[in-house]
C-alpha cells in the first residue's frame, strides 16, 4: 500500500540488534544502514554499518530512525540532535521522567517538522495502553502492574555497585498469592513490596563477604527493604552458564464492577524469553505509525496514546477490517 | 477537558440498560434520553425516555448516539437513518457482514458530515485490536481466539429452534488442553472443533423425547457436529435458577519466536459477569473518541482501528503521559 519505509538504526546494542533481526520479518521495510560510535570494523553484521559522524549525510534518506540508545545517557543526548532532521522512534524507559523528555523532543521535532514517537515497548508502550484501557473502561476499578519473572537490569546493577561484588543478576518474581487474590476480586491494596519477590544470583570476589553483602543487599531502600528477598552466591561460571539469558513479562490486569455485583476481570500478559529481541519486535511495528502520521503531515512528540493500532499494520484498513475485526 | 457530552440511547434492552448504568460512573456524559419504539409508560428507568419517532427533534441536542439495538435487524435499518442525522457508535458483531455495514455507513456519514463508529465492544472490538498487535508484533508467528467460558446465544438459539425444546442455554468452553499446548510454544495447526466445548442445558417439552433432540443438537452442522457436546435435560425452574446469568470471556493468544530460538507469548483475556454490562462500558469509553473525532472534523465510518486509545479517556494527554506512560 506504500513504498518501502526506509529506515535507520542507531546504537548497536541489545536493542538495535533486536531490531535489525525484526525488520528481516517485516518486507515492507528497507534498512539503509546501522550507525555506530563505535569502530565500524569492530561491528560483526551483514548490514550496512556507518560511522555516526555521517548520520546527517542521510537526512534526506531515511524516513524512520530507530533510537536504541539507553535511557540514562543516550537517548537524552542524542534524540533531541536526531529530532532536528529525522522521524525518531525510541523506547526510553525513565517513567518519572517521560513527562520532560517528551516536551523537550516535542518542541524539537515541532520546529523541525518530524515526528518523533517516544517510549514504544512493553512497559512502558503495550502495558500503558492496558492501563489506559483498564482505568477507561472500569472508571471505578482497580488496575494493577506485575513484573517478571525476569531480570530487572537496574536492581541487578544495584547490587553490583555493592562493595564486594564482581557480578550479580537479580529476579523479580511476581507474587503469584496476590494475583490470585486480585483475579477472585478482593481488590486488595498493595503496598509495592507485596506485589514482588526478588531473588538474586551474587558473584563474590571473596566468599568469606557473603554475610556482609546479604545483609547490604537486604537492606537497600527503595530497592530490596522490605521485599522477600532471597540472594544466592555463585560462581562466575554458574552465573555465566545459567543467568545470561534475559527473560520477562508480566501482566497488567483491571477489574470492576458493574451493577454493584457483577465483577470483571481483564488482564493483558507477556512471557518473553529475550526482553531486548520482543521490544524490538514492537517497535518496529510501532515505525509504520510514524511513517503514517509523518504522510499525514503531523509533526511533534507522539506516544502510544496517539497511535491509531491500524497504523502499526502494513495492511489497508479494508483488509484489516474483513481479516481481524 | 471539555464540556460534557450529551448522548441519547436507542435501544432498551440488555445492552441500551448496561450503556445507562455505564453513564452513571462517566461523569463526562450528559445522558438526554433513551429512545424506544415501545410505549414509553412501559419502561421502567429513572432516565428521560422518549418516543423513537422523536429522535429528529434532537439532532443539535445529541452529540453521540449510542445504537443499541441487535445486529441482526436493528442495527442495519436504524444505523444508515441515524447516521444521517448524528455522530453514532455501535457494535454490530455480524463479523462476516461488517465489509459490507462499514462500506454502507461510511457513505451515508461522509456525505452528512458525521461521524459513525461501528463494532465497538470485545469482540469485535478488544479482542480484535489484540489479533492486531499479535499479527505485527509477530509477523511469522500464531494467533489464536478462544471464548468463554461464556452463554453462547447463537448456539442457544439454534437448539431452542428444535422442535421439542421449550428453552435452552449453551456454554462455550475452551480447551485448556489446547490453551496449554499453544502457551507451550507448540504452535498447533487447529480444527475449530479442538478449541472449545460445547455444553447445553435443554428443556423440553416431553422428557420423553430427550434421546431424539439430544441427537438433532449433536447432529447439527456448523454449530455443534464434531464438537464435544454434552446435553443435559433439566427443568425449565431449574434453567432460570441456574442458566440466567450472562456470563462470558475469553481470550487471544499472539506467540512468536525470534532469533529462532526465543519463544514469546503475548495474550489478553477477560473473565466477565454479565456480558452485556461489560460490552456496555467498552462502548462508553470509546464514544469519547467519536466526540473528539467529530470535533477534529472527522467524517464517515471509523472501527477500532482507526482509535487513538487516549482517546478512550477524559484525561489530557499530559496526565495520561505521566499516569499511565
Amino acid at each position: 500500500m506504500y513504498s518501502k519505509i526506509r529506515v535507520g538504526i542507531v546504537g548497536y546494542g541489545n536493542l538495535g540488534k533486536g531490531v535489525e533481526l525484526a525488520l528481516n520479518n517485516n518486507p515492507d521495510f528497507e534498512l539503509i544502514g546501522i550507525f555506530t560510535r563505535r569502530n565500524i570494523d569492530d561491528i560483526d553484521s551483514n548490514s550496512n554499518i556507518i560511522s555516526f559522524n555521517k548520520v546527517l549525510d542521510y537526512k534526506d534518506k531515511i524516513d524512520v530512525m530507530f533510537l536504541c540508545g539507553g535511557s540514562a545517557k543516550d537517548l537524552p543526548e542524542q534524540c533531541p540532535k536526531l529530532a532536528e532532521h529525522f522521524n525518531t522512534i525510541d523506547s526510553y524507559d525513565n517513567h518519572k521522567n517521560i513527562p520532560n523528555y517528551f516536551n523537550m523532543i516535542d518542541n524539537i521535532a515541532k520546529k523541525s517538522n518530524k515526528v518523533s514517537l517516544i517510549s514504544v515497548g512493553w512497559d512502558p508502550g503495550l502495558f500503558s495502553l492496558n492501563r489506559l484501557l483498564a482505568q477507561t473502561i472500569f472508571p471505578n476499578g482497580q488496575c494493577y502492574t506485575f513484573w517478571g519473572k525476569g531480570v530487572s537490569q537496574g536492581h541487578s546493577d544495584a547490587i553490583r555497585r555493592i562493595k564486594g561484588v564482581k557480578n550479580a543478576v537479580q529476579y523479580t518474581i511476581p507474587s503469584e498469592k496476590t494475583i490470585e487474590e486480585i483475579k477472585a476480586g478482593k481488590n486488595p491494596s498493595l503496598k509495592k513490596e507485596d506485589m514482588h519477590k526478588r531473588v538474586c544470583y551474587v558473584v563474590p570476589y571473596d566468599f568469606e563477604d557473603k554475610d556482609r553483602i546479604e545483609k547490604e543487599i537486604k537492606s537497600m531502600p527503595n530497592y530490596f527493604q522490605g521485599f522477600d528477598t532471597t540472594v544466592h552466591f555463585i560462581t562466575e561460571e554458574d552465573l555465566i552458564k545459567n543467568h545470561s539469558k534475559m527473560p520477562h513479562g508480566g501482566r497488567v490486569i483491571g477489574t470492576g464492577t458493574t451493577n454493584k455485583k457483577h465483577k470483571h476481570v481483564m488482564e493483558f500478559s507477556l512471557s518473553l524469553e529475550d526482553n531486548p529481541e520482543f521490544t524490538a519486535s514492537v517497535v518496529v511495528a510501532f515505525a509504520r505509525a510514524i511513517y503514517r502520521l509523518a504522510l499525514d503531515g503531523k509533526k511533534g512528540a507522539f506516544t502510544v496514546f496517539d497511535i491509531p493500532l491500524g497504523y502499526l499494520s502494513p495492511k489497508t484498513g479494508e483488509e484489516l477490517r474483513k481479516e481481524l475485526l
